[in-house]
């Protein structure tokens, strides 16, 4: 089996829509044994497939995940995904940047939660809202 | 040219070494006059490239990027970076997701802030902080 078989875009979403789906079984199968999970915001990390996936059982709220943009460096086994996420219908920002092994199980997961703000005045330049 | 040839992650390096090093001239020959600027927390969007550096020219404070973790997507011309930024002396955490023509300018850049912030608790797994 190549890189290019087991890492590209189709494979990222379908971790995710795994993940949403809450089955735990095969989020299992997804990960290495000893998955590093960070959150730079937070500085927070759990090391260890066992430990995230229950930190994900645990996990308040009806949150729901789905993989939108999905960039893919195969031959890096890397991506970067910018995920349509919600919490109790409450639409969050949500990026992931992932690493994977060589049968493309996922060995890193870095979380990023940006929130919303209200932009300061800029000076003198034309800028949309949208 | 290839796309191998103009977009890899040291093509990406040096799109944020010229625009840290505010050489405006050279900035402006590494995007097309019709870049797209976008800030997804603020729903900002600048159209244009002209006043995209315009706005740079502007911004405040003593700001510096490089880039950091940088995942490209070669084949569809796209990439996702974690930008060692800071302003004043001050780190600050950034992610860009950015699009390139086929000879490597950048079409498109979205621009993320996540913002440092203490995390609840968490039920029943053993979270480091680093």
């Amino acid at each position: 089996m190549t890189d290019r078989d087991v890492l590209d875009a189709d494979h990222v979403r379908r971790f995710f829509a795994v993940l949403d789906a809450r089955d735990w079984d095969a989020v299992r199968t997804l990960v290495t044994d000893d998955l590093v999970y960070d959150v730079p915001q937070t500085r927070e990390r759990i090391r260890g497939a066992d430990a995230w996936v229950s930190f994900c059982v645990a996990f308040p709220g009806d949150w729901h995940l789905a993989a939108g943009r999905v960039v893919v460096d195969t031959g890096r086994r890397e991506a970067a995904v910018v995920v349509d996420a919600s919490s109790d219908g409450e639409p969050l920002l949500n990026l992931a940047f992932l690493r994977f092994d060589d049968v493309g199980r996922v060995t890193e997961l870095v979380d990023w939660w940006p929130e919303p703000y209200e932009p300061p005045a800029r000076a003198g330049v034309t800028v949309e809202r949208y």
